[in-house]
């Protein structure tokens, strides 16, 4: 389960900048990959040491840099150096509880986001921490672990006719935020479907473990949301930016992230209404159930006592009881009790108690 | 019943622009047809094919050119290709999932904004996502499936004297979106009888079928309110406008139509909270009606119970007890028990627990 | 009881503009009464036909047209003749579910409100539908029934000495909302009143037909707060203004009134929050009764229920049980029994069980 | 209790500025004193007649002239007669259901408040009305009744070197807010202690009493929010103010009461949390003290029922029952009746149901 | 456990600039220690008196004054003459009641904020009053008692090479607000940690002491909210500083901590969120608790009470009841009790009664 806190008490009191991995570890060793394209041309590599990266910035062509695994503070400083970045934002990277946000520096754009998958071992939504850096014409991305988000991204450039091809790369950090917000409709849609499912279950059969699966989704709906409302923020900035680096005919390409991300805020507040009406569901579907247990067996008690109670008249040890000694006495109060049970049994149903 | 998720699955992560259709496929083939007119000249009919829309671009007249069913990329797709549609715009016209927007173009002005109508099958709301755009002489709008909300505007234009056959495409635009938000105070009106009618229900005979209608009417409510919050705001932007597509006379009528959406809005919010207050309701319902059943329930056994007990006392097998052997014990016996049956009615009827 | 919808289902269509009466038709025919004032002269009278009116545009003195009824097309088309009033604006006179708004028009202000009165008759708050137009010296009021919240008006002007016959129409304007604010205090204090009754009874007595008294409180109060936060915004417009229309002196009195109607809005609140309380009480104090009910019924069967088992005991026909056969055994059992209902009584008692 | 609703029947309708007194009558006759300083004089005295203030006009000492008892409207027509005080500020003096402003006039700014104070008789806050008129060189102050309250600025003024002795009517303005305020401090405290004394009685002893204490206590935080959230906005304006009235040096001191303002404002929205809380509160401990009831009682019903069965079977008169004529019959059945009663006594305990 | 309400009763009503320590005396006595710095050079140590800290004022070297303890009148109002700080600041540090803010004065800035820490003893979170001057380059900082929450500043100011030693006084107050809010977070956790531990401790076995601690972690809540929300503002504002107090350079160190400020808020009000969750989770595991129970007595007592009355006919005294002399009579009537019992606890299993 996502925590709210990642433990930071390592880290709390330290010289700001001093590059300190907060999260869990998720991979072995960092995996960078590098992609190098130009209308014409295309390069794509694993490379094992950053330096190799650094060849690729005095060339025109625009160069991704995709770091998998953000837990090793010296590959992370390596690149910090050979790109020029500031150890503020290096941090930023590292910090997995780092909330959405943008930063403009000088000669770059960080932008910092978080992307969420469903984790079908665990049957929990699970987060990632994404970082981006956009500067001239080269994109770092960072993931806390190897994903295929970008798989699609990967596929489109590698066409070589498509539009991301003929772009720079501010078009391609766009790329890389549809494909993370297009990411959010595929867990909102698991969330909704998990969320229709146990409104069904809760009012055929409402039990305790519910209870925890409700607080469970109003958390991830709070992680969702904590997630994708300074998401907005960041993209609206990014969409009114006056720097240079992102050009006016990308700008309407984020106004259509934008809207996307506008679509996600309102679906996660329409579940966080609908979950918060399952505790009630929950409450009144468990007291029906009960009343209708409690019913029933009240019922059988009632018919039963007043017949035991005509039982008991004829178990007095009276002298003079005339009934006692008619030949027929048995059989009829047997009767009658019958029929007491039965007028019982009809009044309840009239009345609807049955 | 309309669902919060459109699958999107199939369209997540391809460029954009790409033309895929997002949401039900509603009718067989798509429906072009054109009214094209002038103070003068009226002109009606149903075409086969998007370049016989073209002739009439060239023309000084107002033609509007309604299309249904939007499932047919390649259809969008010429269209996009004859009126020089943006990509983005055409992507929104398709995805039935779109919310409510308007977006400025240098040649046109595209709204996307949803219809509600009662689907009387059902017995539920069905939502429709309507595309409108406004160049400087021609209408396009987009339907999911044929429907008559727009039949009173085409009367209208037929009428020769209207004020609508002397005025510009803007004031059709203005005819349309008036005739949709007057569609919504329809849905309204049903919503709210059957609210009403449900809160009768709930306080007479509660039933957990209710709960589901209850969640269902919350539902509905949140996509009038995801609709008409985001309307309000595309109204109040054409008003603004400072194109020179919107004239300043149709801006007055504009704001006729921005009224009625508060007033929409309004009374969504109303019936958001007369709706969240039936819960309540179904609640302490329920408990009445059970306490109801136990009260009299357990009123039957306190009353048996005292006497079984008198009962039980001339049972036990006591060599010495008196009583058993004078002759009025027995019919003494019988009648200090319906006194005391009797006492205990009347009590329990003096404090109203009865 | 006011209702949230009125039926649109004919205008819903039509041409803006179109005039149809959208509300209840409250009475026989429209009656149109005058009154014309300057600071030394005083006429009023009742006119049959509008056109009586056109005569007293042409003099220099505060002409007061006030129409009861608003069901006529005709009368209110031909007001709209002779005034030069915006078919938009006749619209808005006559549909009673209009909202409070200002409008400004190039020779008047449109001012749409609502005004509450009690309904003895139907012990429930009555709605109706109030419009003012404010021309250069004329003053046109549209009431849906004759009233008399306007006398104290009317008698006012009718004082030689006062303020209102030496001032403006905007100062008659001011007058007339006034009154109309102060309308709002009187029906607050009658749903104070009945609030405070209600939370008494509910605390006292609660029925389940009082969750009908509730909803419905719930429901004037969201007619209020619909009717006076927009109409907050009117007089903060109107106070604003900077048309000739309004005197600079008038505009510190409507500031007075732009007061009182904040107060109403937090009087509104307040009650609403007073009012969803009530819900909490009614279900705590119905669940409270019920308790006291099952309590005492459960310790009435707890108390003969050991008894019962001591009585069947010796009502078992071993033939070895030596108390049947001594003497004081049967007083020395009841004795024993007392005692133990005596015990419990005092246990249940000293555990405040009772 | 205070009310939300001043009776105001008598007023609505009248000319605005008619001067009537909205409110309870606190004191037979309004008392009228006076001081007159400048850093080397103090003259303190009580005036019967208003006349006597006007001489103190045309000095240059600052003069403090206030007025306990608001009810008679000649007295503050003559105050508004010697001072030019526009009539609807007189109307707003007396009007003691008049929300906190403040208003500027050419020569004088009018602020109304309202201080609470706790009524030790009735066990409850009242709400009196406070109005302070600034002028040049005057400070005028009006209250409901005498009180205690301005005792410590009198005290100061009369300590010849305190800082108010040197500083102008807006400091003395300043001095009397912030005594007021202060008094908030006072009110909260009590109220907070009371929150807490009534959580504690509600979990340990809840009564249907206290439904109406958490009413009330709802009810006077609402008057106390309704009261600091525009006093806030009060002390802001005269902060900002930018006529000559307020000196530069006191707004440091008026951004100081701010402060206060705003953290009266915070502790009132965070005992309105533990307000509602505590009606959750209360409804669990409720059920919680029945649970426990019906428990014990249903457990003691369960002990017996089932013994009450073995003794019914040896009370069966068949002719054929060996046990009967069996010597030890009787005490092996007592044992074995103790031991189920007791087996089950422990079962229940072992399930924590004990 | 902290109030909301420190006693102010004695000093309301003082002259404003009266110091008057409000709030527990935490230490005996304050103790003073310096910390002198620059590139080069270190001094530090604990002087007696505060006119040892003079003679650093004119040394162009960084010096941070450290004050544990506010409550003695007479040294602050030495601080206050020495540093010429204004008399409001002073009061501003000795009420340890204020909330945060940040103070611009001529010369200085004065900053208020709250630290929270977990006492440990009291297992419960503890609020202290902190507050910082900053100077052209002089940092003064007051803590209620010693803590060692700067300790972590002090080691890296020891640092020779640290960025700190290199920097201004403007660096140092950041520094000391970077390590007070890295304390919030571990606040946070630790509430986290039992907020979640309290959840499993609800569902598993609920108590009526959870109440209470639901209600302080509602309170604990409200402290840290109510503490950083103007932390916020307070950052906010010191970032966008324009006097020169603050280099631009030492701005973007700001940005981060805002950022972590907001973080925390964040997370208090995803906290929130679930504590109040907590009370419905509370509430219906304890009637799940309480339905279980009732549950299976019901079922007990449901299955014995036909039974009985079985028992009860053959206890009957009539004399002819053929069956009391069939020799098998007794066990077949025994054997079908005991099959009826069985039938019924069968059926309540299949129904999922048990």
């Amino acid at each position: 389960m996502p925590k709210f806190f990642k433990k930071r008490g390592k880290s709390a009191g330290l010289t700001p900048g001093t590059l300190v991995h907060i999260g869990e570890r998720l991979m072995e060793k960092p995996k960078i990959s590098i992609i190098d394209y130009s209308p014409g041309k295309l390069e794509e590599k694993t490379v094992e040491s950053i330096e190799e990266c650094c060849a690729y910035q005095e060339k025109p062509t625009i160069t991704w840099i995709n770091i998998d695994g953000i837990h090793q503070a010296n590959i992370i400083e390596q690149i910090g150096h050979s790109f020029q970045i500031h150890p503020l934002t290096l941090e930023d990277i590292m910090n997995t509880s780092q909330r959405p946000k943008i930063d403009y520096f000088p000669s770059y754009i960080f932008i910092a986001l978080k992307m969420f998958y469903w984790d079908e071992a665990e049957q929990e939504i699970a987060i990632e921490h994404i970082s981006l850096i956009l500067t001239d014409h080269t994109v770092l991305s960072f993931q806390e672990r190897e994903g295929d988000v970008f798989n699609s991204v990967r596929e489109r450039i590698k066409n070589k006719t498509g539009k991301i091809r003929k772009s720079g790369a501010d078009y391609l950090v766009y790329t890389l935020l549809d494909s993370i917000v297009d990411q959010y409709f595929l867990i909102l849609e698991k969330l909704g479907d998990k969320t229709e499912l146990l409104e069904d279950a809760l009012i055929k059969q409402p039990s305790p473990e519910n209870l925890r699966v409700i607080q469970q989704g109003k958390r991830n709906l709070i992680f969702l949301r904590n997630a994708v409302w300074p998401l907005r923020e960041v993209i609206n900035k990014l969409e009114k930016d006056e720097s240079k680096l992102i050009q006016k005919n990308t700008k309407l390409f984020l106004r259509d992230v934008y809207d996307h991300t506008i679509q996600v805020i309102e679906t996660v507040e329409a579940l966080r209404d609908m979950v918060s009406g399952l505790m009630d569901i929950y409450l009144s579907s468990v007291s029906n159930k009960m009343n209708e247990v409690m019913k029933v067996l009240t019922i059988i008690a009632t018919i039963f006592i007043p017949l035991t109670f005509v039982a008991g008249i004829y178990g007095m040890n009276f002298h003079y009881m005339p009934e006692l000694s008619w030949k027929w006495a048995y059989p009829v109060t047997l009767l009658v009790m019958f029929l007491i049970g039965l007028g019982m049994y009809f009044f309840f149903r009239k009345k609807k108690w049955l």
